[in-house]
C-alpha cells in the first residue's frame, strides 16, 4: 500500500470509528448470529491475487460487523465492562504503526522506559510505595501465572533447576484463595505443574469475602500433613460480586507464615486512586505482588496488564535467561531489559496507551468517572431493593450489581427460579440494548449488572431496569 | 475525546503514520540516547488534569520518538527483522476500536470465528493438512509453553489434578532440542515445574541441525536411567543461524517413542508458502503442534503468533475450566470458546489483521517478497564469500546471514578477533544506517544481518556491506 493508498483508507477508517466510538448504540449489543455464521460466509482459501482494502473493508462490513458483540455499547453490562477510550484507540494505532519489541532496553528505549513510568505514575495514584517494581503483562492471568512461578521459586529450593517432579525433596505444594477467586488463579496451578489439587479455596462469609481465621486453619491443617504453602491469593473485587477479601488480616497471616501473598485487583484496584475507597485496600501495600488491569476500568484498550512487585528480583531469578543473540552492552551495564520479568520475550509497546490515557483523561477526571459508575450501580441497587419482584444477592462495594428476579406471586422452586432468572436473561439481552451476564452464588442463579464502559450514562441502567421489570412481569404471566 | 475532537487527531495521525511508515529511513535505526534519558525527561506523576491531545502527542515526539529503535526501518538487519505492513496498521486500529475479547463464542462470534478462518487460510497456503487446528497466542514463547504442557499432560497421568510435586509415581521427566533452539523452550520448561536440568540440547552438526543420531542415542541413554522423555522441539529456522533439523528423521523418532513432537517455525515457516522451499519442511506435518509467527515474516504488526496442533483436545484437557460466570448456551452446544485453549483468558481480536493482510498482498505477492528477501541474503552472502576479509559462519537456507570480519593482513587471537568483530558491529550500528546483532558460533562471536522488512531493498544490504567494509579496513589501521 502506498502512502497515498494508506491515507485514503486511514482517512476513512478515522471517520468510521469516530462514528463508531460515540454511536456503537446503533447496534445490537450481542450480534444476532448463529454458530457457523462467519465461517460460513468466508472463503476457504485465501486469494492468490491482493485485493483493495476497500474490499477488504466491505467484507468487514458485511460479514464481521453484524457478528461482533459490542463491548464498546454502554449497554454491555456483562462480565465487567470495559472501555476503549478514543486516545487509547489513537496510541495503539501508533503502537501498532512504530511496532516496538521492547524484549530489550537496545530493542526500544522509549517502550522500556516509558513502561517504567507509567506504571510508576499509576502507582502513585493508587498510593502503593515505591518498593513495588511494576512491568506490563497482556492479561491479569499471565499476571498471576508469573507471580505464582516467583511464590514457588521462592519456596522451593533449586525449582529452576531442577523442577518439582521426580524429587524426594520436594512434597505436597499449596496455594490458598477464596472460593470467589478467578479461574486463572485455577490455570496458573495447572500450567505451573502445581496440580488443582494444590489449590485450596478458602470458604467465604455472607459478604463473600475468604474468612481469613479459615484461611489461618487451613494453612495449621496443611503444616500438620507436612504440605508446603507457597502462596495466598486475596481479591480486592471477585468476578461474581466484587466482594473484598480482608487483606489486612491475610497479609498478616501470609507475614506469620512467611508465604508469599499476591493480590488480584485486576478490576477494583483503579478504584484505589479514590479517597473514599482507600479502605478497600488497607493492607494490600504489604503484599508480595499484586495485579490490576487498566483495560478493564481505566478506558485502555485490550490488552494492558500491570503487575506491581515487590521482590521482582525473585520473577527474574525464576526466568532471566540472556541467550547470546540477546546479549547487549547495555544488558552488561546493567539496565533493565523487560524480558527477563517473564517468559513472553515479545512485548509490544502497550504502555503508551496507558501513558496518553492517563494525560489526556488527568486523575481527577478518572475518578470522577469511577465514581459516577459506582453511583449508578447503587442506583440500580436501590431500585432492585425497593421493587417486590427482586432481590439484591451481595452488597455492591464497586460497580456491580448481584441480584435476582423472585416475582412475588409466583411459587418457584430453586431450580424453577434458576430457569425463570436464565430466561430473564436471556430475553433482556434479546432485546439489543443490554447484555448482563450471570453467576451462581449460594447455589442460585443470579443476574450481574456490571458498570465500566465509559460513555455508560443513567439512561441505560434505566433502560436495563426498565426491561428487566418488564420481562419479569412478561415472564410472570406466562 | 468527543467525535470531532477524536477526527482531527486521527486524521493528523494518518498523515504522521503514512510518512512515518514510508519514511522511517529519516531516522537512525538505533536510538541515539542513554539509559534513563526518557524517564528523566518525563513528570514523576500523572497530571490531575487532563492534557489535550496535541501537547501530549509532542511529548511524543519530543521525548519518546528520539528513543525509538526503529523496527520500520529497512536497515533493521538485527534479531529477525519484521513489518507493520500498511494493511496490518489499520486492521490494529480498528481492532483497537472495536475491544473485542475473544474469550468465548458469545463475547465475539466474528473474533472467534475469522480466528479460525484467517488460521484455516494461513495452514492450506502452508502445505498443513486441515487435521491441525489452530489459535492464535501473543508470542511464540506462549506458543511453545501451551504446547510443552499438552506434551507433559498427554505424558503424566493425573497432571492436571495432582501436579508434579510429592508425587512418588512421577520420576524424572525429559524434554529435548538442539543445542541452537529458541530460550524461549528454557523458558517454557522452568514454567511447567519441569526445571532447566529436565532440558536435554542436542549436538548439531556442522549446518547447526540437530545431530538425529545424537536424539535417538539420548533417548536410548534417558529410558535407561529411568528418565520419562515427553517431548521433542525441532527447529525450523534456528534463531542464530536459521538452520533446519532434519524434521523427518526426527519425526520418525518421535513416532517410534511415541513422544510429542513440537516444531518451532516461528520464523521461518511462513516460506513453506513456496513450493521450492517446501522440501525444508518435510516431516513437520506428522508434528503434533507447530507454531508460526505471522508477526515475524508476514508482514504483521506485533503481536500474532499461529498456533496449530493435531491435538489440541490435549490442551483443551490441561486448560479448560468453566466457571459460572463463563458459561454459555452456545458453550453448552459445543461451540468452540478460545479461553478453553490456553491460559489467557483475555484474547484481542488479532485474527483481524492475518485476514486483513492476507487478502491485501494476496499468497502470491507474499511469496514474492519472500524469495526477494532470501535473494538479497544469497547476494549478500556472495559478497562476504568474495572478499578476503571477510567469512561466511553458516549456510544460508532463508534470509539470514551469519558472518564475520577475518581482515587478512591482522594476526589475531580468537578473542581478539571477537573483540574486533563487536567493535565492527558497533560502529557499523553506530552510523544508524543499519543495524545488525551477533550471535556465537562454535565459540566465536558471529554478526548476522537478517533480511525481513518490507522495504529493505538491495541498496540497504549494499549500504550494510560498504559499511561494514569501511569500518573493516578502518578497525584494521588501528
Amino acid at each position: 500500500m502506498d502512502p497515498s493508498e494508506f491515507r485514503r483508507h486511514g482517512h476513512a477508517l478515522v471517520e468510521w470509528i469516530a462514528e463508531y466510538l460515540s454511536g456503537a448504540e446503533r447496534y445490537p449489543v450481542l450480534p444476532r448470529v448463529e454458530p457457523g455464521d462467519v465461517r460460513d460466509a468466508l472463503p476457504d482459501s485465501a486469494p492468490e491475487e491482493g485485493e483493495p482494502f476497500d474490499r477488504i473493508f466491505a467484507d468487514f462490513e458485511r460479514v464481521l460487523l453484524p457478528a461482533l458483540t459490542h463491548w464498546n455499547h454502554p449497554g454491555f453490562f456483562a462480565y465487567f465492562a470495559t472501555s476503549a477510550s478514543a486516545s487509547g484507540v489513537l496510541a495503539e494505532f501508533l503502537s501498532a504503526a512504530l511496532n516496538q519489541q521492547a524484549m530489550l532496553w537496545r530493542t526500544s528505549p522509549a517502550a522500556t522506559e516509558l513502561e517504567e513510568v507509567s506504571l510508576a505514575w499509576l502507582r502513585r495514584l493508587m498510593g502503593l510505595p515505591d518498593a513495588f517494581e511494576g512491568v506490563i503483562y497482556d492479561t491479569a492471568s499471565i499476571a498471576s501465572l508469573h507471580a505464582l512461578a516467583a511464590a514457588r521459586e521462592a519456596e522451593v529450593p533449586d525449582v529452576r533447576e531442577k523442577g518439582l517432579a521426580g524429587r524426594d525433596d520436594v512434597g505436597r505444594l499449596r496455594v490458598y484463595c477464596s472460593e470467589h477467586a478467578h479461574s486463572s488463579i485455577d490455570k496458573a496451578v495447572l500450567m505451573l505443574g502445581l496440580g488443582h489439587s494444590s489449590l485450596r479455596r478458602i470458604p467465604a462469609d455472607d459478604a463473600f469475602s475468604m474468612r481469613a481465621g479459615e484461611l489461618r486453619a487451613a494453612l495449621d491443617d496443611d503444616r500438620g500433613a507436612r504440605i508446603t504453602p507457597i502462596a495466598v491469593v486475596a481479591t480486592i473485587g471477585t468476578t461474581s460480586t466484587t466482594s473484598v477479601d480482608p487483606v489486612r488480616e491475610i497479609a498478616d497471616i501470609c507475614r506469620d507464615e512467611r508465604v508469599w501473598l499476591h493480590v488480584d485487583a485486576a478490576y477494583a484496584g483503579v478504584t484505589a486512586m479514590i479517597p473514599e475507597y482507600r479502605a478497600h485496600f488497607t493492607g494490600w501495600e504489604r503484599a508480595d505482588s499484586i495485579v490490576v488491569n487498566p483495560h478493564k476500568w481505566l478506558f485502555t484498550p485490550f490488552d494492558l496488564s500491570a503487575f506491581y512487585c515487590r521482590r521482582m528480583d525473585v520473577v527474574r531469578q525464576a526466568f532471566s535467561l540472556v541467550p547470546e543473540y540477546l546479549r547487549t552492552a547495555e544488558g552488561s551495564r546493567g539496565v533493565r531489559n523487560l524480558m527477563d520479568t517473564g517468559v513472553q520475550l515479545g512485548r509490544r509497546f502497550r504502555s503508551l496507551k496507558l501513558w496518553m490515557i492517563l494525560r489526556h483523561f488527568g486523575a481527577e477526571r478518572i475518578r470522577g468517572v469511577l465514581r459516577e459508575h459506582i453511583r449508578l450501580a447503587h442506583g440500580f441497587a436501590a431500585w432492585v431493593d425497593a421493587h417486590p419482584d427482586f432481590e439484591r444477592v451481595a452488597p455492591v462495594p464497586f460497580s456491580v450489581v448481584c441480584f435476582r428476579a423472585k416475582p412475588r406471586d409466583l411459587t418457584l422452586t430453586a431450580s424453577e427460579l434458576d430457569a425463570f432468572n436464565e430466561r430473564l436473561m436471556e430475553a433482556v439481552n434479546a432485546s439489543g440494548d443490554v447484555f448482563l451476564s450471570h453467576t451462581r452464588l449460594n447455589g442460585m442463579l443470579v443476574l450481574r449488572l456490571a458498570i465500566g464502559h465509559l460513555r455508560t450514562t443513567a439512561q441505560h441502567t434505566a433502560r436495563a431496569w426498565e426491561l428487566l421489570c418488564a420481562h419479569t412481569a412478561e415472564l410472570a404471566r406466562h
